[in-house]
């Protein structure tokens, strides 16, 4: 797997380009990303649930429903597009129409996207001044600079890819993402832009990555906040001219699994650039009634200020993580619990307490800390992800909107 | 109202005595409550939802369902005699039978209340070494030491009164609380005990605090953490000797005024002195489909986390405030919201924002903040009561057990 931070190599699927500038949205740093498929490929999204939604998360569900196939994904940093009215749904369609110009494609070809500061209108003339050079940009394709051009508070950039066999032939997954939960001061966003060149029917590749969403990029939490712009896009433009995958064929276990190493993967870093975040906290809950059960006691932990200032002040606080389970509405009993801190056990069932404290410290004093959650009933299990909540989170949510 | 932070005045019922000490629990500060009926009363119990409940709160609900009447309530602070198993629970019927043996009552006519530290076993000697004394001191009785005497982390002891008319006769309420959300270091519960000289029958005491409770116990939130331990018991012992009050006796409704008055001074006062809290805010949402969508919203605003650090640092950020509306998943008009801050309309219908950020900083500047929500649809409206989220809150949460 490729897993890079910055400029280390990944793979990239055959046929889809991309560029990243900077058009004057935000103050210095890069603002306008531009993907595109050489031919119109399958899309699937998965979008916020918030009714407060960005006009640019309404325009792209409506091209995907109408489209034939997506040439590209044009995306902005700086403004997010949201609570933005009227005003604001032209300005995603004008935004979606100057570069179906420069490409001469149809704009419900274009989806949109966009991340930012709140109930602010897009100033759309700077990306409409922008769209002739981001397209020509594609012919010196960077797939990093698009990864650069859509973080805000993010503190590097989140690339993931994933080249295997499929049938016989290579395809690959490319994914990038900015973080971090809702994030920072009236920003808003948790994006993942992917792309492969395998070739896959729409409903099969939409049925994969709602799937899989909800067990990455939906099995994080930052601060608890769902934003009002959240979207994750996946292109398949079957450049890699194997057969196609479709929901009865052995392919779609393969790409399936590939998929979520990706999505997983960018989560994760999301996570580990979580504002103020100083630890990486993995969340599994066994034992669970269901999978449905397990998830939602490894969220409520997951979600717990309580159990989050613990593991930042590196506290083997073991109370606060049985009495988020217990308030987390699932059914199991509380006498069969047991609970792990790394490798430390540190509560046995019937409440038996016995272990040693300096081992639980050693433990904390880690960057990446695992919780384990037993509870000892059916065959559900779950993982969530999470960072601590610091002292600096506050200090960064406090100070100032930009 | 008496509304009173330590020594001040307040009113308290006939037939009742109180006492506080120290026992040896904690520290230094005092840590046994109790509080004695001169005649069986009447008892009405609200409880956790948490499924890690503490084997006090299996007692009281016991012993309300089977007894005649209730004496006594012994409390103890610093150990919540929670997740302890069957020590535990043999721990808390020994509490209450030295307290019955003292005053020669029967065991089940004694509740049992614990507050503390989560996962270590009662020191129940202690308490039994304690309780000839506690019960001696009634002769002097202090309502203030048994206020101080259930805290933990607490700054200020929380105790209302109300003196009211009914039926022609003098009734009293009164009431003493600790807090502040799940609280400090391994620390849980909100827990509430009141007091009254009304006649009361069961039934309809414990359909009256069960639904005041609702709309203030249960409206405050500090960190969204939902205690092991928490409960609030009211006992009505007659002594005012009135005739009854019944669900269908005028007196219902004035009863009810003024318990929600007591019940709602004490919530606010939990709230004040939440854990590191520099600001206390009201949230007040209207013109939802109903009451419970209203309170659903009020509730997700209060629970934000970057609702309450953008009011720490006195930042006027309303995009926050209609991002957490719109994922608490209520239905409603995003277009058709309105929100203030104070007295400040920040964002009106139709997304439109004109407000003067100096005239909003003033505003953030007090020390109690108001939000309202116009959600402009139906006639349902809430109010929920939180406080900020500050850095000494990490502080506080991070830094140690005790």
């Amino acid at each position: 797997m490729g897993f890079t931070h910055s400029m280390a190599s990944y793979d990239i699927p055959r046929g889809y380009s991309a560029a990243g500038i900077y058009c004057g949205i935000k103050k210095v740093k890069k603002d306008l990303a531009l993907i595109v498929s050489d031919t119109p490929a399958t899309a699937a999204g998965v979008f916020t649930q918030n009714k407060v939604c960005a006009a640019p998360v309404v325009l792209c569900k409506e091209n995907i429903a109408a489209s034939g196939g997506i040439r590209a994904i044009i995306v902005n940093s700086g403004n997010a597009n949201a609570c933005t009215g009227n005003e604001g749904m032209l300005n995603a369609r004008l935004m979606a129409r100057a570069i179906a110009h420069e490409m001469h494609c149809d704009e419900r070809e274009v989806l949109v996207s966009s991340t930012g500061v709140i109930g602010q209108q897009l100033p759309i003339k700077k990306i409409e001044s922008a769209a002739s050079d981001i397209v020509d940009l594609l012919a010196t394709t960077s797939f990093t600079d698009a990864a650069d051009a859509i973080l805000t508070t993010d503190t590097f950039p989140k690339i993931c890819s994933e080249k295997f066999s499929i049938g016989g032939g290579d395809v690959t997954i490319w994914g990038m993402a900015k973080g971090s939960g809702m994030i920072a001061p009236n920003m808003a966003t948790m994006l993942g832009f992917l792309c492969t060149d395998a070739r896959i029917g729409q409903s099969a590749l939409q049925k994969m990555l709602s799937e899989i969403t909800e067990r990455t990029f939906n099995s994080i939490t930052v601060d608890g906040d769902t934003s009002t712009n959240d979207m994750v896009l996946l292109l398949a433009n079957g450049a890699a001219s194997g057969t196609e995958i479709t929901e009865q064929s052995d392919g779609f276990a393969v790409f399936s699994k590939h998929l979520e190493t990706v999505c997983r993967g960018l989560a994760q870093m999301i996570v580990r650039d979580g504002e103020g975040a100083s630890k990486f906290i993995e969340i599994r809950v066994k034992g669970a009634d269901s999978n449905g059960d397990a998830r939602i006691a490894a969220k409520a932990i997951a979600n717990s200020n309580l159990v989050k200032t613990a593991i930042y002040g590196e506290d083997a606080n073991w109370g606060r993580i049985a009495a988020a389970v217990g308030y987390s509405g699932i059914d199991f009993n509380p006498e069969a619990m047991e609970i792990w801190i790394g490798s430390v056990q540190v509560l046995k069932k019937g409440y038996h307490i016995d272990f040693d404290e300096a081992e639980a410290k050693k433990v904390l004093s880690e960057k990446d800390i695992t919780i384990d959650v037993q509870l000892n009933g059916g065959a559900g299990e779950a993982a969530f992800w999470t960072c601590d909540l610091t002292k600096e989170y506050v200090n960064i949510n406090a100070s100032y909107r930009s």
